[in-house]
C-alpha cells in the first residue's frame, strides 16, 4: 500500500512536496491542509482534496505523515508539536539556534501521542549536517569548511527590499573560488567571513531613488552585507524577471583530516550541491525522509528523529537484499 | 570504558587502524592477531600484544570489535563467517558480485552467535554506496556515476608486474576531466569505459628487456587495459621509489537528476575524495564503524549489517544531544 502523504501550507515548499511525491511510486498524495480558505487554493494535482488546517486532525486516519511546510521562525515552533500530536510529521526547521529547544517540544508531543516526527530536514541543515558529522567522525584530526552558494539568500533578498527607495531586489551568495582551493590543497587556511563568500545584489530602484545612498545602505548593513565586499547592480523590473526568477542555491562541505602515525596523510572529503531550484530539491529530500519516518512508525518507533538518527536504507523504495545487490 | 578492539592482520590495513586509533579517546587497541609467527611481527605500538589468530577465540572477551584485515579473494569469504563467530567483527570485504553470499555466510554466523557483522565498509564499497543510494533516494529522475582517481590500483600494478620483462610497476587510474565536466553540466551524458578514465603505467624493465614489446602487451591487455586510453613511462626503480612509492586515490560519485512537475530543474550531488593514502583512509573509515557496531552490539542487535543499515549517529562519539546542537 502506497505511504500516503498530507500536505499543510502551500508555499514553494509544499508545491515542491506535489511534484516530488509524482517522481516515487510507492506514494501517494492523500490532502493538502491550508489556513487561507481551501477553496481559494488551485493546487496542480486534480483530485486530491484541500481541507482546512483546523480540521487536520480530522483525517489523521487518511495520512500516513504530513509534511510541514511552514516558516522556522513563528510556523514550525507551534505546529510541528501540536500536529505531532495526531501525525508522523516531518518539517524543514532551519533556525540553527532554536534546534535544541524544537527538538525537545517536538520529542515530548511525538512520544507522548505514539508518534514518529522528524525535524530540520533539507540540506542544510540536513544533508550538509550528516556530510559534516560523518566526515568529522571518520577523519577526527580535521576541519571543517562550509561555503554556499552560488544561490539566492531570501534573507538577504528581503532585507534589501526593505530599504526605502527600492522596488524590488534580489541577492546571491557566492563562494570565493580562491578559498575553495585553498581548503581542497589541505592547507588548512583560517578563513574570515570576508575571504568565505562574495555578495552580489540585483537591484530595482523606485522612480527618481537615489542610487548612490541605496548602495551605500545595502553594504553597510550590519550583519547582513557589512563584513563582506558585496557589488550592487541596478536593473529594471523586466530584467530582474527575466535574469532572475530562479532560486538557485547549492554549496560546499569539506573536511581536511589527516591520518598517519605522525599525520603525515591527508585527505579530503567534499560533497557538493548544485541546485537550480532551492525548494524542489529541500522537497526531495523532505519526500525520501518521509518515506523512512513511515518505515519507523511501523517499527512502533516514537519520539523525535533528525538526519543523525536514520539508517540510510529507510530512505530507499529498495529492499536490503537488492540495495545490497545493486548499490553495494 | 574505551572500545576495545583488536586487529587480525597486519599489512596496510592493519598499520592504519593501528594508526587511526590514536585519533580516537573513546578506543583503545587491545591486541593484534596474525597468522605469521608472532615474535616475527613487529607492530608500531609497543605494550599491545601479539597473538597467533588460531588463538583469537580464546581472547574473545577481551575484545569488543574485531577488525579483519585480510583480503577479500580468499581470506575474508572464510575468516568474516569463522571469527563472527566470537567476536563483533568488521571488514572490508570488496568483491562486489560476491557481496550477497558473503552478506549471507556472515549473517547466519552473527545471528547463530548473537554478535553484530559488518562487512564491505570503506569508501567503496562503503561511503561511495552510501552516497549512491542517498542520492538516488532523493533525486529518483536521475542518472549515477562513479569515477575513481587520481589513484594507484593494486590490480592493475599487480597485472604489470606479472609480464616478462617487467621488474616493477605502478598503475594511475586517472578520471578524464571533460567527461566530469559534462556530468556536472546535468547533460546526463552517455559515457564509455574509455571516455571515462585513462590508466598511465610507470614501469621499471629487466635490464636488456623488449620494452616495446612490454608496452603493446600492456596496452593490448583484455579487460585491464585493452579498453582505456593508456600510457607507459619507462623509468628507474629509483625513479620508481622516489616519485611513486605513496598509495594515493579517490574518485567522484555524482548524481544528475530532475524534479519539477516537468522535470524542468536539475540538480547535481557531488562526493568526492582525493586521499594521500588509501589503506589509512579506508581504516579510518573501519574505525569509525567500529564504534557502531560496538554501541549496536551494546543495544543486544545481532547479523550482519552494511553502511545502508546504519544510522550516522552511531559513529561518532558525540552525544545526540550534543550531535544536534553543534552539527544539525
Amino acid at each position: 500500500m502506497a505511504i500516503r502523504i498530507g500536505i499543510l501550507g502551500y508555499g514553494n515548499l509544499g508545491r515542491g512536496i506535489e511534484a516530488a511525491i509524482r517522481q516515487n511510486p510507492d506514494m501517494e498524495l492523500a490532502a493538502f491542509f491550508t489556513r487561507r480558505d481551501p477553496a481559494a487554493v488551485k493546487t496542480a494535482t486534480e483530485g486530491v482534496p484541500v481541507y482546512s488546517a483546523d480540521s487536520a486532525k480530522d483525517h489523521k486516519d487518511e495520512i500516513d505523515v504530513l509534511m510541514l511546510c511552514g516558516g522556522s521562525a513563528t510556523d514550525l515552533p507551534v505546529q510541528t508539536p501540536e500536529y505531532a500530536k495526531y501525525f508522523n510529521v516531518i518539517d524543514s526547521f532551519d533556525t540553527h539556534a532554536k534546534i535544541p529547544e524544537h527538538f525537545a517540544n517536538v520529542d515530548k508531543a511525538a512520544k507522548e501521542s505514539g508518534h514518529v516526527a522528524m525535524i530540520s530536514v533539507g540540506w542544510d541543515p540536513g544533508l550538509f549536517s550528516l556530510n559534516r558529522m560523518m566526515a568529522g567522525a571518520i577523519l577526527p584530526d580535521g576541519k571543517d569548511y562550509t561555503f554556499w552558494g552560488k544561490g539566492v539568500s531570501q534573507g538577504h533578498s528581503d532585507a534589501i527590499r526593505r530599504i526605502e527607495g527600492v522596488k524590488n531586489g534580489k541577492q546571491y551568495t557566492i563562494p570565493v573560488e580562491s578559498a575553495l582551493e585553498a581548503v581542497r590543497s589541505g592547507s588548512n587556511p583560517e578563513l574570515t567571513t570576508r575571504q568565505k563568500h562574495t555578495r552580489e545584489c540585483f537591484v530595482v530602484a523606485e522612480e527618481g531613488a537615489d542610487k548612490a545612498k541605496i548602495e551605500a545602505e545595502i553594504k553597510n548593513m550590519p550583519n547582513y552585507f557589512a563584513d563582506y565586499d558585496t557589488t550592487v547592480h541596478f536593473i529594471s523590473e523586466e530584467e530582474l524577471a527575466r535574469d532572475h526568477s530562479g532560486i538557485p542555491h547549492g554549496g560546499f562541505v569539506i573536511r581536511s583530516g589527516k591520518t598517519g602515525l605522525n599525520g603525515e596523510n591527508n585527505h579530503i572529503i567534499e560533497y557538493s550541491l548544485k541546485l537550480d531550484s532551492n525548494p524542489e530539491f529541500t522537497s526531495s529530500v523532505l519526500v525520501a525522509y518521509a518515506r523512512a519516518i513511515c518505515r519507523l512508525a511501523k517499527e512502533g518507533q516514537t519520539g523525535c528523529k533528525t538526519v543523525f538518527d536514520i539508517a540510510p536504507a529507510y530512505l530507499s523504495p529498495l529492499s536490503g537484499e537488492e540495495l545490497r545487490k545493486s548499490l553495494l
